[in-house]
């Protein structure tokens, strides 16, 4: 087994300064070498422990490391890689964090490819700041790997391991694949809700209206809306033709559904949603476990204490909940819990639970999992 | 102050059900005749007390009633609301609780608009079967009432008063703006999350692919896909003119961003993150209290009593959750919840809280309410 000591961190923030404390945490023997440009973030780091050094360039901090992992912004990450590559040994692995991979290790040659192993851990990407990190952010989370087929066997399992040591769940990946799926799932969910928020303003401010009291299907799908843009215009930069290809394909099934809708073709409309409602099932199936899941609302008075008390006598039923959201009136004064359960017989239980405590418990027939 | 005893309800489902059972929670004294097509939903909604009367004949339930609350499939509204019209007195007010209101409205006569006051509470749309109504359905939630200009008043009153003696908030909207609206902040999102779940798989099942391991966002904006056909397909059918404006709209706006992605405009893309920030801000403002809401994620073992543990704690601090997330890793085992909350003081407080317990606490900065 070869150690992964001493660490190298180049760019301390939310991610870099929580890799630093992860493997301090998991890896105590492990020193961590830490360099960042800004102002004051090494002193912090080492403050907060999630770095042993404080690096004055890259090559302090990567000589003689076994393992150097760049969370720098993803605009400067090209750069930061290459001076990582040429300044560290040659058993040194050099990985990445950014939420792009196919541009990274298309700007490395073959050299390059052998000890460059591309990652993208999933938990966080939209915080900022050494001052938020902690050392549990990766806990249970899938970490992409994507290895060329130069990558250096040795060097793939040290870094393999190192996620694994520190909490995430090492995932193998082809870069094109990886950015592909993600234009699929992150990137082009985060266009539709920057579109629909400019949609819904420009139809709403014709009469110079605020949204008016709805359901939260408007809520939770902006939800991302206007995400950190100094992240975002990256991520939309690195990934522009996948992202685009996605935009493309979706607005000309939107013109689909506009002529569909205007035509009040019926079966049209009912076979469109059913087969909306299966590919969603067939695509989350593993993340929904298998299970049905189930939904359950319960109007209750939404103030302190209300949703303790529910959830300790879920807890203490044994009753898992997979999910859950919580939508105060526009004054607080009530609200209503959603909670989604997985298979039927827990759903029950739930449903014992609520009346028992004197709460009504609809259950929502959404259809789908 | 003129009474609504008797009442007619016609469609006692979940919608149906739950105004009876409300009307006999909060207004004891007022009978409720029900009336409904389906075998055996009279019985049950005897059974629970959602109705006090039988009635065979929607003439029946409507003679002699001082209202009457039409809770039918969408796709038999105009029928019903002309029989209830015909059959019932002159002082009696006809309501709806359906989702679209300007083609029911436009199917009737000056004289109709007297009497019919179209109605939409927002609660609960999703559910179906008397089995699951409740008392408490209305509870805080906005109820949309859209009266003409020939509307009764003293008709549109007692209906008035009746939403908020049995829970709701009455909120009197134009018919036309009404549906536009829903058009914007429902019906469009429905759209969206069917077409995004079609693309994710075309573009997945290329290779024959599940959804890998994502970010929660794909999950959240998928939500409402595939939503109860039976419904959903009436209700794009009725408002289908205003619902085509918004898909047409939102192909040209997708495609204004493909041709930005495709020419790298870094400047256009900030932008344009940044104005959807900011509208989406200002169209929630009223929702979001206000106050700026904080987003905090925090790390947890997934298994029962956690939730419950962490929200009792939050709970005797007097932390108000304004909305809340609980997203587990695939095999269940572990997960993060995610807070919002609103105002820095209750964030602090909440991250107290939190470290207390042994949790980590990551401040997620999305730069947007």
């Amino acid at each position: 087994m070869s150690s992964v000591n001493p660490v190298a961190v180049l760019g301390v923030g939310l991610i870099g300064g929580s890799v630093g404390l992860a493997i301090r945490k998991n890896l105590p023997d492990t020193e961590v070498r830490g360099y960042d440009v800004a102002d004051g973030v090494l002193e912090r780091a080492l403050e907060m422990g999630a770095i042993t050094e404080s690096c004055e360039s890259i090559e302090d901090a990567v000589t003689g490391a076994k393992a150097c992992i760049i969370a720098c912004p993803v605009g400067k990450l090209a750069e930061v890689v290459k001076e990582a590559l040429k300044f560290s040994d040659e058993d040194c692995v050099v990985t990445d964090v950014g939420s792009v991979k196919t541009a990274i290790i298309a700007s490395l040659d073959e050299d390059g490819h052998k000890r460059f192993i591309g990652g993208h851990p999933l938990a966080g990407a939209e915080a900022a700041g050494v001052e938020h990190a902690v050392a549990e952010l990766f806990e249970g989370g899938v970490w992409y790997l994507t290895p060329t087929e130069h990558a250096e066997g040795v060097l793939y399992e040290r870094l393999y391991r190192m996620v694994a040591d520190i909490g995430g769940r090492p995932q193998a990946i082809d870069a094109d694949t990886h950015d592909r799926l993600m234009a699929t799932v992150s990137h082009l969910p985060h266009v539709l809700a920057n579109v629909l928020a400019e949609q819904a303003a420009s139809t709403l401010t014709e009469e110079g209206e605020r949204l008016p009291a709805t359901g939260p299907s408007f809520r939770d799908m902006t939800r991302v809306a206007g995400s950190n843009p100094s992240i975002w215009t990256d991520i939309f930069l690195e990934n522009s033709e996948a992202v685009a290809r996605e935009t493309d394909a979706l607005a000309r099934m939107l013109n689909e559904v506009t002529t569909v809708l205007r035509s009040g073709d019926r079966s049209a409309l009912d076979k469109w949603i059913v087969s909306a409602r299966e590919h969603r099932k067939h695509l989350l199936a593993p993340q929904l476990d298998g299970e049905k899941v189930y939904q359950l609302r319960v109007p209750v008075p939404n103030e302190p204490g209300v949703l303790a008390k529910l959830s300790l006598a879920l807890g203490e039923a044994g009753v898992n909940i997979a999910d859950m959201n919580l939508y105060p009136a526009p004054d607080m004064s009530s609200g209503a819990i959603t909670l989604w359960i997985a298979g039927e017989d827990q759903l029950n239980k739930a449903e014992e639970v609520v009346s028992g405590l004197g709460y009504a418990a609809v259950r929502v027939d959404t259809g789908s999992a």
